[in-house]
């Protein structure tokens, strides 16, 4: 950590600064410029980021050298992770997996069709919400346990895992009991509680990147996760919150290689929220791919206009299908199987 | 509703739109202009929120009319509400309530030292956090319910009131016991499980706006709290995410009149998150009195150098028993006491 | 135009609306919901925009329906535009260009190694800037009228065309005699008198989107150019100003479709500047070209570390020669040519 | 500046950086942490922006710890600037002037009347523009020459001062022949062409904050200005896009107290474009007053309905005249004259 002394700070200022970063037992160096005298410190930062020297007579700032995160980083594992989903479905690896379905889950008919329609289509994962976040109190608010349970039947019946969304401490041993992957909301990415309960368990979890969230912070709510002792995490860049308004979210593709540079954790991109309108999630899905993501979400529903939520971001099984071989060709071309 | 149609929309198409409004139980009436056709949708508009008519072809833009808030909105109830906290304490009246208080519950002493601070300056209610929502596993946690019972000794000991965070519904009962207004974070707006628990008790309940929320996103979350039953919701502006990283957030004080003009609900501002650096937290205590604000809350912490957290923007007591001083003329100078 | 009245306004607000309208040469027709009147009103939307309607009494909201462009609107020109830049090079049409060289012209034999450079590896336009906007008064400016003609002697020698950029209304004459793409700088997308200069000459412009701007801002700067006359706008999207730091902006991919789907305008990628790290700058091509983008805008340097400016994002030969090869496979996945 | 190595580093990629370093006249410091090594040069800040330390090998992140900005600095002048308009105006003393009048000339009626009633209300400096940055070319641009022979005229008639706005450097010469205070638009913040040639002219000039301009860009614009000799630089905070919709833009008070500590240049407030609806500008600049500002810069129209811009942000001649009225209660009690 280098500590900026103001350009008026005295000697005592500069005296105390080294004073208190020693008594914390760190190892300090004293670099005097000309317009500035700045401090470094080394030692264990978890430490360090305890003691607040921006409230000390004469520091102008403090930056922070390493990054806060270490189970997430690929200094701590140089390796890539891949998440075993199950026997033959690994997300991390080679193969591309598509995960789609509608927002949420309404009825048995809708989501059992939708099954069908996503697997024949080539997806490997049904997504599906039974418990929804909405930003309104009068929105529908999914099926609860009873739309797990139809998950469940449609996995059975037509061979895919299951992904499905967490909003809440006390519904996570049910959602875990039925889910192949524990998906955490963008809404949630913070819920610290949530996510160490999450540490605890043996289950991979999708952590969508929150509407706000810097690429450090969303790493440091994996590494809640990591510390906890579960290294099945997966993440998913959703879509950012910007001064644009034409789009829900701007989809921000770079986290993609960015995340691959900085973690070994794989990632995925959801590019229905990111967008927020059917029309440009196909050419955002082969650009995700391109840009060398793992997998992606999509929002897929038998019949977007009757849909209880985010029918105007949810692909058609037609377009969806034609998508796919769109995706089929990106992959090839970037060195992968979808 | 207003429901804008593609200039290469077709009769059919517009058929379809008037059809499903109408199945649905609305008004309609088209309106042909000479680049654009529209068609206005008049009727209960929670049940339109439900029909996603962007998915239906020739539907290019759907704008909402009316704002989605209910009982947040000053439609619902046109004089102020005042949140009573305790016999003489009441905020939204004429008095300004100024809460103060160290981030963090960190010891009985460090606690007890801050209250009789904050109270010799002129501040009615204590603030501090038993239950802290770190970005960083590896940070200080809280001392959780042991910093409530220091919290109690507090208010018994100096006579003032008590406001502390939840961040879990399973703390909230813990919390309720004993905090007098109930903190929901900033990254907690969204946490709508636990919006929802807050509607069903008794208890003021301070909002805080989220990082990336938008004023309606705010209201929104208030009516979960209203639409369960609970009316007594304060409002916290605290900053919100932008560009600029010389500040920790910026404070958008000019939330104070909006929400004034949209809803009945008091609105307080927390300068010390919205600027992340005391420095600039009495200007903008000033500030934010003399744009409307009905109260503060403003981190002092007997020694911020040894603070646990957020030792960067917390003010010491004397800055803050000086920046009362000049609250106390801007109050008077807009019509107000403090 | 739709006027939405406040749930309070009167009736005589509502006819003062009404008659103004009327005044100006509009239609008008009421619709009165329950809880909010509203107004629409149908005419020339351009004399529209001059009566400030949010002023009078009574009035909550006005909504516009338009898109305030015209003539870069797909609903002026249905077929695409191709920028013709000479007899065989056309930016829009099946084949992907690439624009690659420095970011600044520093001397004639970096630049003209680099033209060799990039010429080997496929590009058929040379970039370089003589002028340079730099955000201090102490950086490099750029070698001016020198820098213009080394870059014609690059074009002679190499056979590609050159895009450079004119920051000024009076160097615009000779920027247009060199230049075979005169491009705007983010900077200046709304430097209105620069634009209207533009529209009245008969070269290609490259018009890149603003560090804030909307996608609808970006065409109405558009707009600028091509009511003046000229029509060869290519549109450049280059990344925009977002909260996340470790890129130098956020690259807003979704702009590629949705500019295809608002206007017939073609549209480039600079992934350089849209994330200013040259690590990730591979992958964000690739995107690009797969989310439909009809070229690119690469700074690639002989030596990156001995660059003058944007040393830190841009390619070296070596790793442009492979990127090359990995867009020339996503081409043909998308159906294109490289 | 700081150079922080990648984990994984080699000795050789140190020795280039220390070498590049030396080469280019610095002083190295080495210091190897358990986890990363980091490199600090001490010298002549100017020439090291020019080497693009990021592009060499193993080279994580360059940090820079000086300001980039010098004569904008209070390192280099520790006393306020006061920046004298006449004899009798100085913007940056003890008394707080506000400059108000209509988004732009429209007429000699209008403006004259504008005139009478802001100087009676106790505006010392009228606004209005005479060239216009419009967001359509549609739109009302301006009166040009004509309008600044009426804002004369005003000047002439009601002892005002005028601050009206350069768009273009062709008519820089004009505009200063008439102007007092020579306004740069949000737009136009960097535009470095224009600034240069602020520079050099003998006349005070209102500097507003570009639209996505961190305070450090907006003070490096002011170094154009400044190291060309002209030191009558007043700095506008005006508002900042970010997400939020119902405002035009964020108002960023907390720049003021921040530019006050970063600079030693006077900074004012224009609370019109900050909010963009009239109903709020009265709190905004109470708030602005109360958080330091010495200045104010305000819409305000004869008849705002009829107004050919920003009629729905501008304050009637009544609202303004209560606003005044406000306002000399908060400077007051913040120790100032209004």
């Amino acid at each position: 950590m280098i500590i900026v002394m103001a350009h008026d700070a005295t000697e005592k200022d500069i005296a105390e600064v080294i004073k208190r970063l020693e008594a914390a037992g760190f190892k300090t160096h004293l670099s005097r410029g000309v317009e500035r005298t700045i401090i470094g410190a080394i030692g264990d930062k978890s430490r360090l980021a305890e003691i607040p020297l921006e409230a000390l007579p004469g520091v102008e700032e403090v930056i922070p050298i390493l990054q806060p995160y270490k189970m997430a980083s690929r200094a701590f594992r140089a390796e890539r992770t891949i998440v075993q989903v199950s026997e033959d479905i690994a997300i991390g690896g080679e193969r591309i997996h598509v995960m789609a379905g509608p927002c949420a889950v309404e009825s048995r008919e809708q989501l059992l069709e939708a099954a069908a329609q996503v697997k024949a289509a080539g997806a490997t994962i049904l997504r599906g919400g039974a418990f929804k976040p909405r930003t309104s109190p009068y929105s529908f608010q999914g099926l609860g346990v009873k739309g797990l349970e139809i998950l469940a039947e449609a996995r059975e019946k037509y061979g895919l895992k299951i992904v499905t969304e967490v909003m809440d401490v006390r519904s996570l041993p049910v959602v875990a009991e039925y889910a192949d992957i524990i998906q955490v909301g963008a809404r949630n990415m913070q819920n610290f509680d949530l996510l160490r309960e999450l540490g605890k368990i043996d289950k991979p979890v999708l952590l969508k990147r929150g509407l706000s969230a810097t690429i450090e912070e969303w790493l440091m709510a994996a590494e809640y996760i990591l510390s906890g002792g579960n290294f099945k995490v997966i993440l998913c860049e959703r879509g950012i919150r910007t001064f644009e308004t034409y789009t829900r979210n701007t989809l921000d593709l770079s986290a993609v290689p960015i995340v691959k540079h900085l973690s070994h954790l794989p990632v995925i991109v959801d590019p229905s929220h990111g967008v927020g309108r059917w029309q440009f999630v196909p050419a955002m899905c082969r650009a995700a791919i391109a840009a060398g993501a793992d997998g992606l979400l999509v929002e897929v529903h038998p019949n977007p206009p009757e849909a209880l939520c985010d029918g105007a971001q949810s692909l058609t099984p037609k377009t969806f299908a034609e998508t796919m071989e769109e995706l089929r060709r990106i992959a090839q071309a970037v060195g992968r199987k979808l």
